[in-house]
């Protein structure tokens, strides 16, 4: 059990079949939805079928290890500036966004990181495409992006509160069926681009349950500190749960593909998600097998120089 | 013949046949390269079917009409504020891509414009994808935008040149065939992602024969105050003609679409050329059909109180 020696913790023996049942439970690929699946939202577990929940130790224990390699690796992609990660965290209010992109890049370092957080488009930013913001948001090569909100925002809220384009003062067309697929027609192409020309995209849906979700508000109310996350919109939000789950069934649906994964990640339970996010991670990370830039002759000549110089 | 008593000029009647051919000639539609059509650029007229060559005054006087109307529906879409319209122009070496764009839009509100010019990646632009600058650089609604070259140059020039790849920083992969039909698929994907959403793109290929190009490059050398314009990587693209025609008649054929049309516009004779580039914009832009925002009751309203207040 190399995994426990190294975090320096210590497990009993009878606890490491049900440890391997849980990690098991807790790969990425488990959660990836593939190319031409239905997804039907209401179907898919918010909760990982773990041997045992109460068991924090083992959690945090794993994500501090796929955390390490993932910082291992993120240096190496960093070194070697050719491709770059982009991240989509998308989700109903409280799933979890914030805290586990908080937790799954603790100890990164970030430098290699490019964060945005798409709140509701400005007045300048209305005057420009929908996917123009996103675009100045993508993270250069060597850099990870991460997307906190996204440009599955104009698929899933637009199309839940269409009098939300009214704003956006597009020319008048009819929103219908077409307009929407459209939409999505046009992300399945910009994520094709990026990938095309060393991306890899990568997409949660951090799914929660309405239950699970009523619990955290409550919570988020009736802490002080956490009062400035609280939004009325929120709530508006949550009485159209129903129109949310079947625009992102939808657009996760459509916009699967084998280059930029969708993956639903159960969210009732936090330690278990950031497990499978940052499993997922370094799964990505790993296929995309970043390596530092070879040196050249000149530059190892001049490493010559240099070591000589420096002992003399 | 209204045209001319507009523009203060007098012509005697025996001309009118000559200036109804010309006028003809120089129509838009004209050069316009229809989705699905064959493009042989070696085929393709480098000079208009005018009737009399030597009248420049009728030329101008026609493209000042057109400049005129250009300017008019400039100000509609400018005060409408939900359309934009992309320029595209690309060209050989002094086919008078700069020029054009001067004198088409002499007299035109420049606060409606951006007008952008595409040289050589820098080294933070080659971090990104390569269509990344081309977003950075589009119009806002409202506004008309210029691309001096264009994301064309990257199946064009890099096309020509592959050794351009290298310097990218691209995760290395076989640049064969499949890899331009992606790049070209890209761009249709770009543009009709902004076609859906109240953009119009117009694309010309200023289309010059190489004899009068070594004209205008003698011309250029002989003259001080163009020296700076010249740049010896001008004749080595020179001394790959063909391939640049063959790779031009690839891009435009695979990319001109009901949408963002193509125009290969005959370049070599100046006037002639600015009529017909004048006399697409303006057929653009009346298709737009850009009309100024009515005032709704409110402002109706408050025009009234300012009447009223202006006059006591």
């Amino acid at each position: 059990m190399r995994v426990f020696a190294e975090n320096g913790v210590c497990f009993r023996q009878r606890e490491r079949h049900t440890f391997a049942m849980t990690e098991e439970a807790l790969q990425g690929h488990r959660y990836r939805v593939a190319p031409g699946a239905t997804v039907d939202l209401a179907s898919m577990a918010t909760l990982p079928a773990l041997a045992d929940r109460k068991d924090k130790r083992f959690l945090r224990s794993l994500l501090q290890q796929r955390v390490e390699r993932f910082s291992e690796l993120q240096d190496k992609l960093y070194g070697e500036g050719r491709q770059a990660l982009l991240l989509v965290f998308q989700g109903m209010d409280a799933a979890g966004k914030d805290s586990t992109i908080k937790r799954v890049t603790a100890g990164v370092n970030p430098q290699g990181f490019r964060v945005a957080d798409f709140v509701r488009p400005t007045a300048l930013e209305m005057k420009h495409s929908w996917l123009h913001r996103h675009w100045l948001a993508l993270p250069e090569r060597g850099r990870i992006g991460i997307f906190n909100r996204s440009h599955y925002e104009e698929v899933v809220t637009v199309r839940v509160r269409p009098e939300l384009i009214a704003e956006r003062k597009l020319p008048p067309r009819r929103i219908d069926d077409e307009f929407w697929s459209e939409r999505l027609a046009d992300i399945v192409s910009f994520e094709q681009h990026l990938c095309r020309n060393g991306f890899s995209v990568v997409k949660f849906f951090l799914h929660v349950s309405k239950s699970e979700q009523r619990r955290r508000l409550v919570k988020r109310i009736g802490d002080p500190d956490k009062h400035w996350k609280f939004d009325l919109a929120d709530l508006e939000a949550r009485s159209l749960w129903a129109g949310y789950q079947q625009a992102y069934g939808t657009a996760i649906q459509a916009t699967t593909t084998t280059e930029a994964p969708w993956y639903v990640v159960p969210a009732d339970d936090k330690p278990a998600m950031r497990a499978i996010v940052a499993a997922v991670v370094v799964d990505a990370l790993e296929a995309m097998a970043p390596e530092y830039p070879q040196p050249d002759a000149k530059l190892r000549r001049d490493i010559g120089t240099a070591q000589r110089t420096l002992s003399g």
